[in-house]
């Protein structure tokens, strides 16, 4: 085992500089119950983008620089919240049969298997990540997927991007038939969410931007309608043939008002980000009135993660991969993450 | 039977002068499957002073004059929607026994039985309601409670702000220990959201101002805090011990940023009003980074009205009336109304 390796350092919440590249990082040593893992993928996501710039704020401090808990992480801190790779070394109490193993790793770490566990920590947030060529994890929180007909490339896209889509779905009890609309289809939770409400039945309603209508498409979306439409809240309704069941949404801003009223009596908007701004104006009206529920999600539960892996073995869903990149090109993975340069998950392979 | 009747007219959206109490209003004539009812009692709910005003709103256009349902009522109407008195005629195809049966009228008309059923009218609002001497009501909605221990201003209490509370309580699901905070608790709706989350075990703690204290306790409040706490936030928290289970609030307004942050992880806030105002600022971060529920409440199912018929047959509630007034001064009864001069409950007396 070597004793250094290359890892992407964040040393302070701030802009791309603040992410600094390294080959003379220590190799973590695991504890009792921990794995070592060979990172081989680690998908780029908004929440690598938010924590290192603290774009979270805080309770009652919406500008506040912090870490999604509303407080500054600790540094320097080893993000990436989707791991994929090849345990290599185990610590005390751990079966030395699992090394040689391909997992990928289940980043949250709650209080308790309840639904509504506290969530206390991300592995890539408070703990250190996969931008790395190797990081050490709590074994419970690694899961073999050898069997998969996935890439490891596609097996780094399931954490975050499918686990927040399945954790959306699964609380908003999205069912066969019901008529939904997602927001942001294009993104890496929109496609995901696409793709697995497809798979429970439900009729999906993408919201993309002009070029994205056949990702959509090919994501599962059974219509598509432009954000760039003009009534916007008519064409949906049009297309949707009257009111919607559910809105999985990611993008919130200004559209946020827009499609909240489309629901019919008792739907339900569920939300897991606010890539377009996350402070709205917001009519208590329009909720109260027809018994709408907001749900707010963020990330996913065990059981949740359970099924994803039922998915990655049996390789019944396909993450799209636009693009990969050296763990050295993280500067560029993030730019052209962020200026949405293309449709589908942009992967590291450190 | 008389052929005219004393009642308070609506003739269009507007300030107290659009309501005339005339002695000339027809008496109405139950139809098939209809009752006449001869009203004893009736409250005054802010739904009767924000139906007057047309101060509804309507989607995407928060200012619109208009009814609950996002458009203009058509006038005149007889408002009033909690509804006390007796059978003193029925149309065809009903028992002609219920004549003389002491009754309550369930408002809220909805297309099924259904829990996310939609909500097409209310009796007081899109039907004619209990502001006036005799009202025609479907037979359906008109339940029998001779023999309850309540008086018929009592009585009058429970559809809306009872029937309301009992709404929030069912669709926040809020179990017995469940510590929740009960915003405007002195109001109608308080005040039974206290009694009735108190008779469940839940751990309740009243917000509410200065001089009504003694109301909430009363009520059944375990703990009270006043809205004019410095540090409203930390005051709650400190009283509550910790995070909150839940929140019901019915004052929106600038509150409603402070209060949804002492929301547990996966916590519940339902609302069911905003008499401090509808169009709030909305961090969804505070939402979805703890996985928090917004749960929108309009009135009650048939089920939720069902079991308040229980307790009312009982007694086991007891609302708190504060004055009564005969229904020529239904004016000044609004005015009190709207001025918060009294705890508890205003009854109008047909």
């Amino acid at each position: 085992m070597p004793e250094s390796m290359t890892a992407a350092l964040l040393t302070a919440h701030g802009g791309p500089e603040v992410l600094q590249v390294r080959d003379d990082v220590p190799v973590p040593i695991p504890g009792p119950n921990q794995v070592l893992i060979e990172v081989t993928a680690a998908a780029v996501n908004n929440t690598d983008i938010w924590t290192r710039e603290g774009a979270y704020g805080a309770a009652g401090n919406p500008g506040a620089i912090a870490g999604w808990q509303g407080v500054p992480l600790q540094f320097p801190r080893i993000q990436g919240t989707d791991i994929a790779g090849k345990i290599v070394d185990v610590g005390e109490g751990v079966d030395t049969g699992r090394v040689g193993q391909r997992v990928i790793v289940d980043p949250p770490i709650y209080d308790s298997e309840a639904e509504d566990a506290k969530l206390l920590a991300v592995y890539g947030s408070e703990y250190d990540g996969g931008f790395a060529q190797f990081v050490v994890v709590d074994a419970k929180h690694v899961h073999d997927v050898s069997g998969s007909p996935l890439t490891d490339e596609q097996l780094a896209c399931l954490p975050t991007a499918y686990g927040t889509a399945m954790g959306m779905l699964e609380r908003a009890s999205i069912k066969a038939d019901e008529v939904i609309l997602v927001t942001g289809a294009s993104g890496g939770v929109g496609f995901a969410l696409v793709q697995l409400a497809a798979a429970r039945g439900a009729r999906v309603i993408a919201l993309t931007s002009e070029g994205n209508q056949d990702i959509a498409l090919q994501a599962g979306a059974h219509q598509v309608v432009l954000r760039s439409s003009d009534d916007l809240a008519d064409t949906i309704t049009r297309v949707a043939g009257g009111p919607l069941d559910a809105i999985a949404d990611v993008v919130g801003g200004s559209m946020f008002s827009t499609i909240i009223p489309l629901l019919r009596d008792a739907g339900r908007m569920v939300i897991a980000g606010a890539i377009a701004g996350p402070v709205v104006e917001f009519d208590l009206r329009v909720l109260y009135l027809h018994r709408r529920i907001l749900i707010g999600s963020t990330m996913h539960t065990p059981a949740h993660f359970r099924w994803l892996l039922e998915f990655a073995r049996r390789g019944s869903i396909s993450p799209l991969v636009a693009q990969t990149y050296p763990l050295q090109k993280i500067h560029d993975a993030q730019r052209d993450f962020v200026e949405k340069r293309y449709p589908g998950k942009l992967v590291l392979l450190p």
